[in-house]
């Protein structure tokens, strides 16, 4: 039932001390590993953790190891990387617990799917009940459509993406390869954009696509315009959390990460490597470099030129002590007038002396 | 047509002044109630409005009773809380309404649902058309699954809630009894959690679930994430409006309630009986202790040990007046540095004298 | 295969500089334009690219026209709002190009859509596959529902109005003609209102309705709650972006756009031609005139009575920067208090000479 650790070291590498036909059955943090489980330690600072965990074995940094070994009497996987090894490793043994308690399901359409004649859905991929599959219609090899998607006229799902109940995907919108969109995502809606004519609006037609790389992640209820005459683009690698919202046009460089309830604004550019916290709000038509950081609840108006952290949020307090501060924050010009009226005061008293 | 004085009496308590006999067909505000509907003062401030109404009668406390029968000469029904008592009487009505307009529905299968043969659904649940319910799902007595929702494998859906249009709920999440979920709503996709190798991204398999408690409401298209391996628990009597992300290992005490677009990052403990203002955003990690009352449009990146009103966003202004103060709020360090000057020249020429 | 510029006059005016007969097969920006299309400049800082422009004819402003009809050969139509024009003809190319591709789908109920017997859909309106319409709701002339929609009981969906795929529409509700709803939207589910006893809260019934007027687009994922007692109003030409939250008893004027991630409490009442930058906050019960027009990530907790713009965020920094800053604004009152002792102590020394 278990796993050799034999098998973990050929599939994902590491050093291992220890022997390689000890078996664990799971995964489990450090404080509640038993004797079945492997953990991991990717924190230095619980290293006396790991030192008397009841793990059979360890997943470990060549730093942390000779600390933890004087006591530690499992097996030990060093690895440089000990965080990203558990990733790897956890998704190994969540494959192997789903395949325990559920057969494989069939490939295949499901009968109660609408796919037009023209659509082409590889023979590997699957898709669910109540799935809309328009004209000239890619699925790809090993794709899973869950059920309640609709997939646009001419839209491309890469090989082995994973669409979650109830996505909606237009037309023309691509994505590539072992990507995965959550529930209630929405890709490819029109972009927001308008001409005012007499105070009214008249609708710009928005006939660019979504154009998503390989390796990507979008969120539950995320939405992601298509652009107005060019693309929006998603680079490989992004992650995006749930309730995003980017706006037509957006081009997002690859391995960005934005979490949660983060909203660009049209025909921004943003470089790769970037994070987002929560909250944080982008402006339209700027561009953001590489490796820079925004901070959770931040609102970008400008262009960013330097990688770094950056933040920009009210400081929270107490209602009333909050409201003490916000008048003062109005008010400071009254304060500066004050500051100036007495270095000129205390000039003229030095000067007479 | 009309519902009996005594009949609410005997529902909802309360001390009747007047006939038990007198019927009254709806429920209305002060200002609009005619001599067949019922009306409620729960603000004293109206108290010359209730006098004067023309309500066949009014919900009202004891304190404001005496000044209103005075002058009012319907009947009154006497109660600690006359607005918990309207709500009651609403819903009341308005499931009579409900029940006058259309026959109530069946009970049972729609037979374009796709409703594994595991999957348990008592018999007085309702179950609409293209809902899909996976294998070893339980669908509890009275619920009721509205058209286009998706029910994930091993997910159990307690007695007599309600989950409206396409609402998403995912494999082993639970809700309790009564609970409503608002269409679009996504329960239990994947926590945003990923280790970091060599600049890319790695997913952390979500293995948690959604843990729901009774008499819980949940708005359009808010989303809570299944945990990563602990569960996200939301406790009893929660009630989150529209547009809300809930981050993975969250734990949301009884009785909170959120207005809509709040985010709650992940591993956030959140206290009972909580309030949170629309937008508000709450770090991942932190605590937060009961009875706290954040303000809408907040950030709050620590844990709140106090209870109390907590606020921090920056006050509007006309944008040149903003502009101005930003600049001011930007160079506070070179104010501070004038005022240090001042505190020493001023100490200087006092101590000359 | 192209279309003559006297066709373009004949449906949307301007006066044309050169022949009717000249044909042009698609719509371009300035830079990218050919011999083959036509492009327009709505920005007069953009002259020198329209005077070298390769594009057979051009929409600009008798204001733009003589410095660029100099040096440019192509035909050029005149009209006082060139931005307009180019989204009116956009629409047209649009338009064309997918009829070139796609025959015109047929309308009618498509077989897999559960439309009750009372509803009322007319010929000419399209239903796609997986769409629920209830008892007794009216679909008029050339409405498109497209897959995996629901239409709520009652509900009425105006003359050649869109839904896209999997929009929830609730009961009782109403949207005019010529609008859309992107995918993901819910219209009409209940506003967020409990009376609270005891601690725990008593959902108030949310009988009221959303009436939405002609000429609306709402965007993807965007929620409008339906009334308590009274409706929900969106009045004529509004446009709503993506991710918005509009709550209970909100009156939006006519043409009011909003950007994606705003949230508009309950009770709020909007004025006509309004604008709302992303993830603008709008307290509930407050008040704000026509023609105000807000900035992106801006709270705004009371009336506003003059239209003008506003602004309240603050302003970005590096962290570090931020947050030495956010100390300063935390302390103000302490610097005030600087302030004071220093006018005290400046006054007493002038007073002393």
């Amino acid at each position: 039932m278990g796993t050799r650790l034999g098998e973990l070291i050929e599939r994902f590498g590491g050093q291992l001390q220890g022997s390689a036909d000890i078996e664990v059955e799971a995964i489990a943090p450090l404080d509640r590993a038993g004797p079945s489980d492997i953990s991991f330690l990717s924190n230095s600072k619980l290293r006396p953790l790991a030192a008397n965990s009841h793990a059979a074995a360890l997943i470990l940094s060549p730093g942390d190891e000779p600390e933890v070994a004087a006591t530690y009497e499992g097996a030990r996987i060093v690895t440089a990387n000990p965080y990203a090894y558990f990733a790897r490793a956890a998704q190994y043994f969540a494959q192997w617990v789903e395949a325990e308690r559920w057969p494989a399901p069939e490939p295949g359409i499901h009968p109660a799917a609408a796919v037009h004649d023209s659509a082409h859905v590889d023979p590997t991929a699957r898709i669910g009940p109540w799935v809309t599959v328009e004209a000239a219609a890619v699925i790809k090899a090993g794709a899973v459509i869950d059920a309640g998607c609709y997939i646009g006229r001419e839209a491309v799902i890469g090989e082995g993406t994973h669409l979650f109940a109830n996505v909606t995907f237009h037309a023309r919108c691509i994505i590539g390869a072992r990507g995965i969109i959550h529930s209630g995502a929405v890709i490819g809606g029109d972009g927001f954009g308008f001409a005012v004519d007499s105070g009214a609006y008249i609708k710009i037609p928005q006939t660019g696509r979504v154009v998503i790389g390989d390796d990507v992640d979008i969120g539950s209820n995320t939405t992601v315009d298509r652009g107005a005459l060019d693309d929006t683009v998603i680079e490989d690698g992004v992650k995006l959390d749930n309730q995003i919202q980017i706006g037509h046009n957006c081009h997002i460089g690859a391995h960005t990460a934005m979490a949660g309830c983060v909203g660009v604004a049209g025909s921004a550019r943003i470089g790769k490597h970037c994070t987002f916290g929560g909250a944080a709000m982008i402006n339209g038509h700027i561009e953001i470099v590489d490796n820079v950081h925004v901070t959770a609840a931040t609102m970008v108006p400008n262009s960013i030129t330097e990688p770094g952290r950056y933040t920009g949020y009210f400081p929270v307090a107490r209602n009333a002590d909050w409201e003490r501060v916000a008048v003062l924050v109005r008010n400071l010009s009254t304060m500066r007038e004050k500051v100036r009226a007495l270095e000129k005061a205390v000039k003229a008293l030095t000067a007479e002396k």
